[in-house]
């Protein structure tokens, strides 16, 4: 029996796809007041000391997630943790990974995460803020827009989200270039580029997606000389990490009129505070990193831990393993 | 030599496209000054004769459209008239149609229409005016979203609005049914249905999109009814005529809490007045009956009557050729 914690929602969820795993699994629950008990019993556990986690938004974005980390990290016998996320240069996942045997990480956002991309180049090509100021006004003027269908699209970073994003584009008509170091066929992308030759594609490209882990290397990226190679009516988007971004050169780039448009769904500082200036930026959208956060995502969360769960005590590698070096 | 008239910017645009032809057409241009020309000489132009005539929204959406209108249907030898438009219903377009021997509409405006329809639907699953209310707040609260992807729309008019949307729906992962009177397997769709089951298929529906024409039998089709069948958190969508819907009943249901929300490109009054409750409805996003308007339709327009000059000089059937009976 191995105990497994899951917050008390995560576990409403996913008990009917724990059957058969029944005597390998001792699972202890933590609700929204931070107590822990036996979900089959509902006894309360003082000190729970988990072996396997699945970590969930239930439980990170839940009032106590001081208290699951604690249970998480100072248990001292965690062997293996499923995080929801696919990144890991959170300083709280750096800690779990560190204490973590196995650490997997789950790639299911990415659809989610395409999807925002979506809304956001056709509110962009679609004059979504002089539409919706119009309607406010009661003024029947129309608007010439622009269509995803022939669009020319660079995504940088090509992993799982620019992948999704990709897929997406060229299934509407668009044209995909995908930045990315190993080179090779890719679905969702017309063609791959190497990093190095990313500052002579900007120049060409209607909407620019950055989605690169933050490294050393990606911090601040997207600069003043990035963007002055884009397009002036060309859209900027970030669904990486606000780090990739100069804020201040973006700004300041935005106001000299190049590029068009914006869109922000992570920020340097998170939650961003109410009076820094990208709050109010007319040529910014901005959303609270949660792109990934709908229904389709959750599932595809609790499929990736009941997968790596039957992996785990059947012996198999287990998917999305992440190697211990990355937490040194 | 045919006389044919079409505004000058449409003429600026297709100019090269009409090599070859200079021993068939006398070309002859109106300005936005109402002013006729030879597109040959400059010469003016008094009393515009014309035999063909590519009617585009240069002239249509343009400050002379009545100057325009006159020589069309005044000069009393139209043979064809190409329109840039699918729909035949307007007045002065049915004007034409009588006036004309030959009358053919375009289709490639369908394209940009399931554009709109997409970019609403997102807005909509999104969340998109909470967003924006957050982000003039400076407020960073995540959001839980929906996805097209496993979302279910039904498609009300299966032509090529309905189709287009479809096709587009389907490659994102949603499920579409569409409804229309003659079955069999059409592109874009799941599964079509008669219009007589449309009823049982509203309660199903996380999109409902309406796009058929405006007939005695269509109008008003979504009414109270129509809506009380609908699920509460479900889009309704019109890229159809504004006639189809009765829009106090909508509002009236919208109040009620069931649909969600309604999306409009259209209106029972174009222009809509200023003093229209449906300006102001919370739950109602409008738009000024542009979701065509893209550079790719006016490509596709000039598509389609370049293809049909060639095939009405060579003695072949013209495309997308309207019946006479359709104007009586």
């Amino acid at each position: 029996m191995k105990d497994c914690l899951v917050h008390a929602k995560t576990f409403a969820r996913i008990a009917p796809r724990l059957k058969g795993l029944e005597d390998k699994l001792n699972m202890i629950v933590m609700d929204d007041n931070g107590v822990f008990s036996k979900a089959s019993t509902g006894e309360t556990v003082t000190e729970p000391k988990p072996e396997i986690v699945f970590g969930t938004a239930d439980a990170f974005w839940g009032p106590h997630v001081r208290t699951f980390m604690m249970a998480v990290v100072g248990g001292g016998r965690l062997d293996w943790f499923q995080s929801a996320a696919a990144g890991i240069e959170n300083p709280a996942l750096v800690m779990i990974g560190k204490a973590a045997s196995k650490y997997t990480t789950n790639h299911t956002q990415s659809e989610a995460m395409s999807e925002w991309a979506l809304w956001q180049a056709l509110d962009y090509f679609r004059h979504g803020p002089k539409h919706r100021a119009q309607q406010a006004a009661g003024v029947w003027d129309r608007l010439d827009s622009r269509e995803i269908r022939g669009s020319k699209w660079l995504i940088v970073g090509f992993g799982s989200i620019g992948s999704s994003t990709g897929r997406r584009v060229m299934a509407l008509g668009g044209q995909v270039t995908g930045v990315k170091r190993s080179q090779g066929l890719v679905e969702g992308a017309d063609r791959i580029v190497h990093p190095d030759a990313m500052m002579d594609e900007l120049p060409n490209a209607d909407v620019v997606l950055i989605c690169v882990p933050h490294t050393p290397e990606t911090e601040g990226m997207a600069d003043a000389d990035f963007f002055a190679a884009m397009k002036s009516d060309a859209l900027f988007m970030n669904l990486g990490r606000g780090a990739l971004v100069n804020e201040p050169d973006l700004m300041a780039a935005l106001d000299a009129g190049q590029p068009g448009h914006a869109a922000l769904d992570v920020a340097s500082e998170e939650p961003l505070p109410q009076d820094n200036p990208l709050w109010t930026h007319p040529k910014i959208t901005l959303t609270p990193h949660d792109s990934p956060q709908t229904h389709g995502t959750v599932i595809g969360a609790d499929d990736t831990f009941i997968e790596n769960l039957h992996r785990y005590f059947n012996g198999e590698p287990l998917k999305h393993l992440i190697d211990k070096s990355e937490f040194a």
